[in-house]
């Protein structure tokens, strides 16, 4: 098979590689590795990727890495359907929208469900309170942005949804703990608080193809 | 003119767009605005960017913002001459490096860039020189790319350079204050520290229409 996805469970950036290789309807062959038994640093990935990040992408001797650059190459290397927009004008606004995410929104999220899972919520809580402050704001955003259509950016799931998305599952996973609670009160459930980003989830969880792409770790507990 | 670009003198994500401009041979309306008089603020421009970032592009009634995504738009707008490469295997590589300057390099030379003009080298002098290794770190990578090809990715002049170009312009004129030259001691003169990097500059330099592309305040200081 020409295309081998090597991914790590839960890693927000390999899902949007699966998110985007089942939108293109593209067979693969998954290459699950085990971040706990450090196989994302084996000679033989570090040879793909010297910075021994998943996800990596290789297709036949060709090899890329960067969720978003993996994105872009599925899309230049197989344009249809495509998930960067039709029109130059929507590439531009799916783009901007990643950028805006990646820059105002991915740090703070990112913050949060590490403190999280590493089970130090309480001696970081007022960084982590404005963390939260910050999702909160950005979330609204998509939240307008939500209730207006029914995906991010217009008409059409793109990328942008495929950027975004698994972080927001990790994110709800993380404020779903006990230790949490507090930190996630004015965002969970978000049937209430985000009621368009909780049917967007829903919209993505039930494109065909969604189960092979759920982290496999997070079935069992 | 159809094409109006909103920026600021020295902003390096505003040099983006502007290489990207002359590399397309694309006439532009410049409207250089003021950070210290707050124009980027204006209602008027928070009408065209609600976060009141430079730059911003307008072309005709479409607006985009964010450097990278305005980078994107104008390649699908205006494909020829391309800057994302010719085959999705050049783009993947171009998208791949700007993500990896982006997440790896950039908030490092942020930092020191940021630190430097406000004055305060020395009270965050421990903090900045772990942010000046990994720089260093990423400019040998860099080095290494150019000492074998004329630009960062590959045979042509591609978005990737014109990513991180500015960042380069900006920390060597950070590193070249006085109170800064510990910290740039082992950077500068790029020259012997980075031969391949310092040619590379040269090399952009001499590219039409650079000189428009110059922040305009720089050249008074």
């Amino acid at each position: 098979m020409a295309l081998v996805l090597y991914w790590g469970s839960g890693s927000p950036f390999a899902w949007r590689v699966m998110l985007a290789l089942e939108h293109k309807r593209l067979a693969y062959e998954s290459q699950l590795l085990h971040f706990d038994k450090q196989e994302h640093q084996s000679p033989q990935m570090l040879k793909l990727n010297p910075r021994g990040r998943l996800p990596v992408l290789r297709d036949g001797d060709y090899v890329v890495f960067e969720s978003v650059a993996v994105l872009y190459y599925l899309e230049r290397k197989y344009p249809d359907p495509p998930m960067f927009g039709v029109t130059a004008e929507e590439a531009g606004v799916i783009m901007r929208v990643i950028c805006e995410f990646q820059a105002y929104a991915e740090p703070s999220v990112a913050r949060i469900v590490s403190a999280v899972f590493a089970d130090q919520v309480g001696e970081n809580i007022d960084e982590l309170t404005d963390a939260m402050h910050v999702v909160a704001r950005e979330a609204r955003t998509i939240e307008a942005r939500l209730s207006r259509e029914q995906w991010i950016v217009g008409a059409s799931y793109s990328a942008t949804d495929m950027v975004i998305f698994p972080w927001i599952q990790l994110l709800r996973r993380a404020l779903d703990r006990s230790a949490a609670a507090e930190l996630g009160a004015r965002f969970l459930p978000m049937e209430k608080n985000y009621p368009a980003l909780a049917r967007w989830i829903r919209r993505i969880e039930a494109l065909p193809g969604y189960q092979r792409t759920y982290p496999p770790h997070w079935r069992e507990t």
